[in-house]
């Protein structure tokens, strides 16, 4: 019996370990008075509460299974079954498709309370079907086939699809310098009973419903999403930056358009910690002293500008330009509080007209708190 | 490995324990004829079926992560993560707001199928917030502020809030004889967007829907309990009270209110068993003899009246005066069956009016059997 | 700590296993075009997803709780506490009503993707309530009475019972030759606020919605099940058979109706596995080499002739002869793989008036294909 946050029972070529996250968060929305919606001021919920497990069955067969109830729901995280094969695995379930670093970097390891606005914008998520990942050395190439994800999936008309891929390249430069640099693909046609997309984002925090961003549903017959990041890790300090373009497809008549968005973001460990890189993606960040011990934990910094563009031609989602500052406590390696603050600049969306019927622009800004326990 | 129902997997200052309870209940309700409603006759429910997790991250770290399942929806029971500073606890997450020795006390280790009538029609549960408790000696102090309920807190306009606060006072006597001297107050701020609240209560048994006493949707800005409770506890006998009054401040125009509720019971082990005492609540009955090991397990009998006034001025939400007869079998420490007879007698409320229109009084008779396993 | 999928932690008389299961299935259904439903075509669902825990308090005393979330929704498996008496166990909580080889036999370890068209037809499910299982020698007896299926208890007027019985002789012939026969009855006595019934099945696949034959709601008091089952199992080989027959008793002036359902099916392991049997069901196959080890796993061969008759006096549910072939291959004893081809031919039903006015007739053909991990 070994530990990682819970037991990790194992034996000849099998393991099991329990897993869970309990996330709690809250924010402070401040709009312009013309936007009257009750997403404005505090809001505070639980934002993951997972339990599940994960298991090896033989030395090269394995799983995860995990759950999440926040809003009283069931919602599955990753679910599937794999087999590894020297350098490859391939992995039968619900899971990530496998593109964007932040998106496959676990929300437990993000530097901010959400990952940036692309992820959400553009629909990352886990969605159930074949991926297969390889690693070798400093490249980590991945490709799938996805149907939906498993909330649409309960439908029988639901036949949406995907392809998805992605390459990294990341060398250890000198001593301890963790270079990334990716470049992903993803594309998706959508469900011949459905054939619409919307695409929108939160003001920086979750607990609120209130988008500043916000397409809309648009008719369209399939989309693809193009990224490209790369980042730095070099002891205490980490700058990590993504790009993605969204081409979607009209329906018929419905016009193509064209969306995108990136971030570039930079943290620093004041005091005992850093971040961690594994297989493409960053791990759990080291905490030298836990409280727990006598120690200050970890404190991290962090600065972010977060842009997302959902403006095409006659389509107007408005563009969010996010100002982020981030003040992590890591009191011991598997307890986190959080302290985000995010100044918004909105120009059109769904909003603009009611507040600024001339410029079509305005700002907002938004507090976010949190406290988050792994094991 | 040590075990308490579950194994507890422990190393260097970590623990781990999963957690489950399973609870089946059913009950017969006799009511007069003309309460036309199929709450009436033979209910069954599945009361509570509840997976989770708890544990220490470190010697003062630690969580506890539990849903319950029952009628087929997701509901958090304790969700929380905490930190331990010498007799000081900070909890964090979905938990009881630390009021009344009743709710306080487990599900599994109360007399009665169900708690009196003050918990629930006073809104007693879980809600999502910060408590501090404080324990040294024979002194036990807690408080705490708190957002809604986890399901509440899904809509982005509960705003509602409350403050929290709770001393006993409990030293023990002569060689073993435990005493227990409590106060409580609570108050709770609604929602800007309810701004109501309903007091009501079931008849004895939980497996109906049907509720003889009602005050229905009052217009309230805010309502505050005054609790305050006595215990005795010696050997196999134990003697228990409480007294609970809500002050509720009307919204407007509409009327302020106040209602209360009051509780004595007693409950003898006729062999082999006894209640126990920890931290300002009942703990797990203490089983000599399981039938696993040829015993007879421990027979405990009890009695209670038990009691709710939701009448006041021009709002009739009814009294009920319950007369209540417990017998619980403890086969195991771990696994237990209960009986309850309920006498009721009902003044006023939402039936008396149909039932008697001269006096508005009746009465009703349930009975409830339940199983109980836990680990 | 042994482990048979997952750990198995054990100590003096009490025992603790963590439980769950995964399965993703997908199938493509070809109907007449006179058929336009969605549930055409290609279909994909997560079929199972259960997490649940099963243990011992006692050497006699034990417990299973096991909960699905397939669909994104809660739904119970077992969910009982049990005590054993020498040869006898009785079981209090969700579980089957005890009837029918193939419906007792775990989703992990029947022989086709989804059970013979029967088990579903005949609303063979889960229901709270207690159940008495006797074994000695060969011969294995059960009988219970039990309420509805959680699901429905949630309703205060559901009042439905039933009480079920069963009765296998499985002599061992020669030298490794597993007889089985059996017969069982099931009664149920309708909810006083329902009382309709609905007889249907899938066409072979159940990731579509699309059934081909569907009394639909009868007006019925009750219904009576009687069932006969036979199999034999001898190393790779078993071949095995059950029928069971349906008599509704017509609510009033509705008529009464007779409905029946059977099938008979061998299979074959082409190398190195074989099926199990234990206490009157079939057991987890053996699979001699894992692929994990350098194996090839066990390729299992079968062939279903699946008959379900819902077709009697003015009643036209249809009536649907399956012709099924499976290939399964087990990589590894908690890891399995399916592909099955069903060809459907059906008379009468739903939509028989729609494809063929004359005749009432026409086929179907389906697909299905899954994946099963379980611990």
């Amino acid at each position: 019996v070994a530990w990682k946050g819970a037991p990790v029972i194992s034996g000849d070529g099998w393991s099991f370990k329990p897993r869970g996250r309990l996330q709690f968060a809250g924010g402070h929305l401040s709009v312009p008075d013309a936007i009257d919606n009750e997403g404005r001021g505090w809001t505070t919920e639980l934002r993951r509460a997972r339990l599940g497990v994960e298991g090896k069955i033989r030395t090269n067969i394995g799983y995860k299974l995990e759950v999440d109830f926040a809003d009283n729901e069931v919602e599955f995280a990753d679910a599937y079954a794999y087999l590894s094969f020297g350098d490859a695995k391939v992995a039968i379930g619900n899971q990530n498709t496998g593109v964007s670093l932040e998106e496959l970097t676990s929300s437990r390891y993000i530097t901010f309370i959400e990952r940036s606005a692309l992820t959400d914008a553009f629909g990352l998520e886990r969605r159930a079907g074949i991926r297969v990942d390889y690693a070798a050395g400093d490249v980590f190439l991945s490709g799938g086939v996805f149907a939906n994800d498993l909330g649409s999936l309960i439908e029988d008309g639901d036949n949406q699809w995907s392809l998805a891929a992605r390459a990294v390249y990341a060398p250890v430069l000198g001593k301890d310098t963790q270079l990334h640099i990716g470049a992903s693909v993803q594309h998706t046609e959508f469900a011949d009973e459905a054939q619409t997309v919307r695409y929108r984002q939160r003001p920086g925090i979750h607990s609120t419903d209130l988008r500043l961003v916000n397409t809309d549903r648009l008719e369209a017959a399939s989309d693809t999403l193009y990224g490209a990041e790369a980042a730095v890790l070099s002891g205490p300090l980490h700058v990590a930056g993504e790009v993605m373009f969204a081409n979607v497809d009209g329906l018929g008549a419905a016009p193509d358009a064209g969306f995108w968005g990136g971030y570039v973001e930079a943290g620093y460990f004041l005091s005992g910690g850093q971040r961690t890189y594994k297989d493409g993606t960053f791990g759990r960040p080291k905490v030298a002293e836990s409280i727990a011990t006598g120690g200050a934990g970890a404190w991290q910094i962090a600065a972010r500008l977060d842009h997302i563009d959902l403006v095409d031609g006659s389509i107007d989602g408005g563009k969010q330009t996010a100002y982020q500052a981030a003040l992590n406590w890591y009191a011991d390696t598997y307890l986190r509080f959080f302290l985000n603050y995010n100044h918004l600049s909105i120009d059109g969306g769904p909003f603009a007209v009611a507040v600024d019927p001339v410029e079509g622009g305005y700002s907002a800004d938004s507090v976010g708190v949190g406290m988050l326990v792994d094991f």
